[in-house]
């Protein structure tokens, strides 16, 4: 069944079924917040062959990424989530189980946060597009900027890189992954298609800081445009630089047998979209962070000289000095 | 000068200039709320050639009245607002200018406000798109629902019916003006072109009831899908029925001696796009906001029977029973 056959009303009615009732019905949703929380807010519009396409993504995984990608962009402020609200631009002929699956992949990416879709919009569009705005809460003086990282800090991720673009590898090209076992492979391609915003770091990280009896003073971003240039944007608003060693980069366990080192470089430093944090923060914090999250790791400091310098202990790979809107350097 | 010869970061720049400084390069944007507030949201999805054409809007106006109706939604809850995000799809022979007119639009209607586009995000799409959300904060006690309009509530309009569709029936056949005054033709196309928000009553109507002692009370939402749509939409949220006295629905002052009763009441009831606030609440408050509101009036009342009835004076005119997804009957 196709849109134009069921019309706006009775798309509607079959969206309003991922909403809370109580919220249904308004000009606008009404909900409640915390006091003395500041509000955040961020918004991503995602294109139909531009930013998804059907021929690698599921409409269920299209509707989980742009919520984990709009989460994901919450916990890197520390913040926690509130509410979405959905605005959808569809053509009449998009199949209406497709836009189902969209809001089923969509709410299953909420659900172990309990946030609500509080609200949105379904207009014709000759493009499909998804227009998602994320809300969330965090207390001010908890809130994660990219522009407060010092000199002396640990660089902290919170997982491994370069798993997303190996998965998106293993869509595009499946004979790329004869040399993997069936749950490696699959593993890598849920990396791409269902990655998870690390929102569970916000507690662990603030209890941290509570045990330490020390004021919160983390500085970070998502890695979902990759490490490097987290890393990069990071000292830029910080107006400092950074050393960082590659081997102490967390990868995927497959890609040393699989990958030449070269290439595991530089998926886990340009891939992309892994989703994770990067975090500034004071040393003995960071150790305690990494002890408490699986494949976290300290991957250098913050230092004065204001470049970003990548030591390698592989004689493939040189040390460089790496830059915004510059790729890896093979030699 | 097109998107494709400066690149997303180009726009980018330019698009920053109309953001509070303090807020931009993060992954999201945070500000503060006032505490005890709930917060209230609300998102549209405009898209080109079914929202808005080139031929009839321009860019300056497709922004104000995007960011008008949004503004609209907020005025309708009895929200005051807080701050807008911005998704925009773009072609990439979209001219830098027409993006920056059309921030420049949604800034003016922005300005009485003193409300900040706090983020966005801009892509590359074959269709221009506008996404917007628009926050805003209500007092728990003084949200104003659908759902909780009262028998022998007065029900109020805040302004004249029917200007915007008469604006747009002149901006697509100017030859219909002939036997109007430049200045009623002018006021009648900027009523279609810049629609004001009634973020203006909601003051007003809190000052009434604290003058009279009285528990905040008002059902409504806006008139953007036309009048008869809104007294409809109320009374079926609440359970309850009206009467409305066609006589009594404030109209353009050339309407009477330009169009036909028929087509008049028409434009009124069924035009839409004037957002005003149609508001359901004690007759002795009633009289005192339309004292107070120039063109608002009391148009008619809530009643047991689940019926809404347009009485009408007019000979031209029978009186009728008025239903949702269904036009005026012309006889």
């Amino acid at each position: 069944m196709k849109l134009s056959e069921i019309g706006e009303q009775g798309l509607l009615q079959i969206l309003q079924s991922f909403c809370p009732s109580e919220i249904i019905g308004d000009d606008a949703a009404v909900f409640t917040t915390q006091p003395h929380q500041s509000l955040v807010v961020t918004t991503d519009v995602l294109v139909d062959n531009v930013h998804f396409s059907e021929n690698t993504t599921s409409a269920f995984d299209t509707g989980w990424r742009s919520v984990a990608a709009n989460l994901s962009d919450l916990a890197a402020m520390g913040a926690t989530p509130l509410a979405i609200t959905v605005g959808l631009g569809l053509p009449g002929d998009t199949e209406v189980n497709w836009v189902e699956n969209l809001y089923q992949g969509m709410s299953s990416c909420l659900q172990p946060y309990q946030t609500p879709i509080v609200g949105g919009d379904v207009v014709r569009s000759p493009t499909k597009t998804i227009a998602i705005t994320a809300l969330g809460q965090v207390h001010p003086q908890q809130t994660i900027y990219r522009h407060t990282a010092q000199v002396d800090d640990a660089i902290v991720v919170t997982g491994v890189h370069g798993a997303s673009r190996a998965g998106l590898e293993l869509l595009l090209h499946p004979e790329q992954g004869l040399n993997l076992t069936a749950s490696s492979q699959q593993k890598l391609k849920l990396a791409h298609q269902r990655p998870q915003p690390r929102l569970d770091v916000i507690p662990i990280l603030k209890d941290i800081f509570k045990l330490n009896d020390s004021p919160f003073r983390v500085a970070g971003m998502d890695s979902s445009d990759g490490l490097a240039d987290a890393v990069l944007q990071i000292c830029r608003a910080s107006g400092v630089g950074a050393i960082i060693h590659s081997t102490q980069i967390p990868i995927p366990d497959v890609f040393p047998t699989w990958l030449s080192p070269t290439k595991a470089l530089e998926y886990a430093l340009y891939g992309g979209e892994d989703f994770e944090l990067v975090l500034c923060l004071p040393l003995p914090i960071a150790t305690q962070l990494t002890a408490q999250i699986n494949h976290a790791a300290i991957i250098g400091c913050i230092q004065v000289e204001p470049q970003v310098h990548l030591i390698s202990d592989n004689k493939e790979i040189p040390s460089q000095t790496l830059t915004l809107n510059q790729g890896f350097q093979h030699f």
